[in-house]
């Protein structure tokens, strides 16, 4: 069992590691991750340029490959035969902040699973939802074992082609955590607001962002598995088809 | 009705100004799009540095915006209040490659429609299934009519919240165009693979790409319509759960 461990924040943080330590209990883990943070990258394919890729050593005395892409980048050359085994499993995190919601389509570390999906193979995203405030001393322990569980569930009884596990963990002490909820995708609500300034030539420039997005705790979505202490597991779908509208969709008359 | 018209390929491409003139049928319509080309860039959201916005004047006389973020940067920025009236409704393109199957979740004209979707607005995806070599000599003029005629059916009839409309048009004269197929969205096939360079310095790099990616032809999916002929029409959702699985994965022993 090949697993190649990446995530959207980059090579150097803890999350990463603590991932790729938690999956060496399932087989051969190799490390390629970007260079720098990708957070709200979404789904990107470098086409214009060439990828480079360097060999770092992380805290642990570990070897990884930093490379100057996105995720989905470091996935796909991992799946294009980067590494000299084939690759079997790609998991990627931990994220310091869920993904939950309206979240999946920019996240990095969710599109990095979705770019394995499409390769063929399966894929587990890994995001604990710790405060902002938290960032840099959160304790990825937690997500690492309820990860290891997870995926070890998943490679066990197989997860149909062309589907990931969107996986977010609460966070709280590990005895703490109630257990696994099976779960849909909740929908975000953003706050962003226009933000016009005036730079020092008198120029303007603008921030489109504002205070962090709210949840919508609704029954068996992830936003309620999070709040009440239970880990969410979503299993996500490349096809986005809202084949339910068809019907409807086929009864207008576009003429 | 206030109609936001936004692309991949950047504020000078023909396709847009194809689009935006079909869309000036059915209201106001404003131009905002990225100063260069985003394809394959996926769902972004900039949030580390701000956005510059520069008006400029189209071939045609026209006015419109272009801000150096991605295509869904401009649409946040249009949803945020950039003008001075409310949107009603966003459409996106005209690309001048089609965007079926996998590609939904890569490409900077689907991903900003689902921006629009996010911010509570109908949104419509258009693209025209033009061969790699037209590139510069495209004629736009028979996609956009389907725009506009799909587009205005659309909101007569009213799109569920949540949705957009992925339209693809195959590269035909107009008067061989068909008809209209409500479609699922297929697979496609890529074809990466690893080329490793050396440079001057005699430092690696990387490739991850290869020939175009080849598509699977299925009864009512996006693929078969185009290449019979017709206009394909796929409704897009953002909720990415995979329901179909849910029971599945509940009866998963997870410890």
């Amino acid at each position: 069992m090949h697993i190649v461990v990446t995530n959207d924040d980059g090579i150097v943080t803890p999350g990463l590691l603590a991932l790729a330590t938690a999956m060496r209990k399932l087989g051969d883990v190799s490390i390629l991750a970007p260079d720098r943070n990708w957070s709200a990258s979404g789904h990107v394919r470098t086409i214009d340029r060439p990828l480079r890729v360097r060999e770092v050593v992380l805290s642990d005395g570990s070897t990884a490959w930093a490379c100057d892409g996105a995720p989905s980048d470091c996935v796909a050359l991992a799946l294009c035969g980067f590494f000299k085994d084939p690759v079997d499993l790609v998991v990627s995190g931990i994220n310091p902040f869920a993904n939950i919601g309206d979240d999946v389509t920019y996240s990095g570390t969710v599109t990095a699973a979705m770019e394995a999906v499409i390769g063929g193979l399966p894929a587990v995203a890994v995001s604990v939802d710790s405060p902002d405030n938290h960032l840099g001393i959160v304790d990825y322990q937690p997500a690492a074992e309820q990860a290891l569980k997870i995926t070890g569930t998943m490679l066990k009884k197989g997860l149909p082609k062309g589907l990931l596990l969107n996986v977010n963990v609460p966070y709280i002490p590990g005895d703490k955590i109630k257990g696994i909820r099976i779960t849909r995708q909740g929908k975000r609500e953003y706050h962003d607001r226009l933000d016009k300034r005036i730079d020092p030539r008198g120029k303007p420039y603008y921030w489109a962002i504002g205070d962090l997005p709210t949840a919508h705790e609704e029954p068996g979505n992830d936003v309620e598995a999070l709040l009440n202490g239970y880990v969410s597991v979503t299993p996500v779908q490349l096809d986005l088809t809202a084949y339910r509208f068809l019907p409807e969709l086929n009864s207008w008359n576009w003429e």
